[in-house]
């Protein structure tokens, strides 16, 4: 509990450090992860009011209950009007309150309603939680691969059921119940995609069957307790084709590259780079679509990983996705994808699960 | 097709009649609902232009094909740079574009990118396209129905597996994975809740096991080609008790007294009331929160249906959920919710399933 208040301490302190060089004396947080990750507050429709000497949630009758045992290092209040009007009521009590941050991804409707409720000046400002939520704690860390494994786990058992046959939905389906029985939630929607599907970077799961001798792509993840895992992995259905071999092998090649660029002070850039350049010496398309992005609280958070993005430098403490891909539209597609924390030695993968090895030298084979 | 083409006209033309109120020249749309509902397209990360003579759909790579696929009355760009840097291209070959508004339900970051890359004004303006959107076409409405019925088939399935000892997480997991065998997804997150949960109206499904002797309250919906239900259905297990039994022919009553007040030209606090008295003739207490809401893309939109709100009419094509409830706190709770089609004659039920009844007369029994 103490640690918990600390940590709940230092987050808003370090929010509250950038707000000087903004020029705003307090903040104004809407977005529900910022909300969750500053105060513990796991509910919706609640805004947390960071001044210099206070932070409070301000939330409503339906919440009341569930914040008192959920945040340990805020006040709490609960409105009787709308939410500005509550944080015009904290301010207007308070000296030296003249400009106020709002977060910049509120909408322009919501930013109106604020300027209209509040006497201070309101200033929309961004970036200031996620500048925090950027670098990962041991515990947020050990909760990104607890979601990993228990994603693992449902999609070893969804694996087990599998059959000739079966459609991707009913494959997705049975991962997401047991993600469910789990105590977990999906951190996303399920990619299952069988042969030629694969290829289709945003595929929706269909009725396609799966066949005798096939090709399975699945992009999976879990949110446990807020945070999400993001993990894709492909398998030869009954047979190894000499095609999907050399695929396989290149895309592994391609990821074991870039992971072993990740360190702390390289450019997410090179990351990107890493990866295509095993690509590159082959005769295969190299894919479109970026090397990866940061992940936490939210399945695509800070830092991207792409070549376009020629300034991020990856510090310890990011968690980021790694997944290279090669798609063959017509034919098939393949993306191997792991979640790697950035340390000062090097890349420390926290998705890894022996049934769901990665080795360019065993290309996984399923019998249906 | 030509019936497709002709609605997606009317759409956009029902939107473009309101543009010279607002005095702007054309809108920018950015909210995903409602780019769907103008031109049919189903992914995301695109914008609609809504200009005096055409409607361009602005997206990208990833989606072309499927656009292509999917719209049937606008024109398709896909985008090299920005999406605001795309919409620039295409007024400055237009004359008489001055002022363009853009939905103010996108973010403020986004509205500044907007601004910044438009040599037209740029306004904000707010709920044309949800203008169009609250009074429902035959084609929508058949999909709420399908939608429910969905949802229904799969409850029934997943009710036929129940077993004492069974959580409320597998329940609802079970009723997701028939769903998602069906080709529908969730209309919202799933609340199974057993006993006193039933009392607490944003319950996450838990690992409380059932009962031999005990009661069930489940909140569930599907999401079918967009559209969704929003139903609720309480049953008692293995013994209905005279509590549960005055409770549950109480809110019966409500909701069967709030729908017969449905009929267009009647206010929606008129409907909060009808609710409300059956139970205040009661000692049991009244619920707090509204007794309905809009839905069809999504799950709540407009209209509200409250008591706070007095102005509000209900017209002809509206759809909107009516779900009392009463709870007890630490004892159980019940709420009865169906989604009900606004006509000039009265309401039309759109949810109703033989299966899942609802008769004051015949409480709901289940063995486990």
């Amino acid at each position: 509990m103490i640690a918990q208040r600390k940590e709940y301490s230092r987050r808003a302190g370090a929010a509250r450090k950038q707000l000087a060089a903004l020029k705003v004396d307090g903040l104004i947080v809407v977005n529900v992860e910022n909300v969750r990750y500053l105060t513990g507050f796991t509910g919706h429709d609640s805004w947390v009011l960071v001044l210099p000497r206070s932070a409070t949630l301000i939330t409503d009758s339906r919440y009341t209950e569930q914040a008192k045992g959920e945040c340990v290092n805020c006040r709490i209040v609960q409105r009787k009007g709308g939410l500005a009007k509550e944080a015009e009521k904290i301010i207007s009590k308070l000296k030296g309150i003249a400009t106020l941050g709002v977060e910049d991804s509120c909408s322009v409707a919501l930013l109106k309603g604020v300027r209209k409720a509040l006497s201070a000046k309101v200033k929309p400002v961004g970036g200031i939680v996620e500048a925090v939520r950027i670098v990962k704690t041991e515990t947020e860390i050990k909760l990104i691969r607890k979601a990993s494994k228990i994603a693992f786990d449902a999609m070893d058992w969804a694996l087990m059921q599998l059959k000739v046959g079966m459609t991707e939905r009913q494959l997705a389906a049975l991962y997401e119940y047991k993600l469910s029985d789990f105590g977990a939630k999906i951190g996303f929607e399920t990619i299952a995609a069988f042969g030629a599907n694969g290829s289709r970077n945003h595929h929706e799961p269909s009725s396609r069957k799966l066949k005798k001798v096939d090709t399975i792509l699945l992009d999976f993840g879990a949110n446990y307790k807020g945070y999400t895992s993001d993990t894709t992995r492909c398998f030869a259905v009954g047979k190894v084709t000499p095609v999907f071999r050399k695929v396989y092998e290149t895309v592994a090649r391609s990821q074991r590259n870039a992971i072993a660029a990740v360190k702390a002070g390289v450019k997410a850039c090179e990351i990107d780079a890493a990866a295509r350049a095993v690509i590159k010496q082959t005769d295969l398309p190299v894919f479109g679509h970026g090397t990866g992005h940061g992940l936490g609280l939210e399945v695509h958070e800070a830092p991207g990983v792409s070549g376009a993005d020629k300034k991020t430098v990856l510090k310890a403490g990011y968690v980021v996705t790694v997944e290279p891909g090669i798609y063959l539209p017509g034919k098939m597609g393949i993306r191997l994808e792991d979640d790697v924390l950035v340390t000062e030695q090097g890349a420390k993968v926290l998705s890894r699960d022996k049934r769901f090895d990665i080795r360019a030298d065993r290309v996984p084979l399923l019998k249906a």
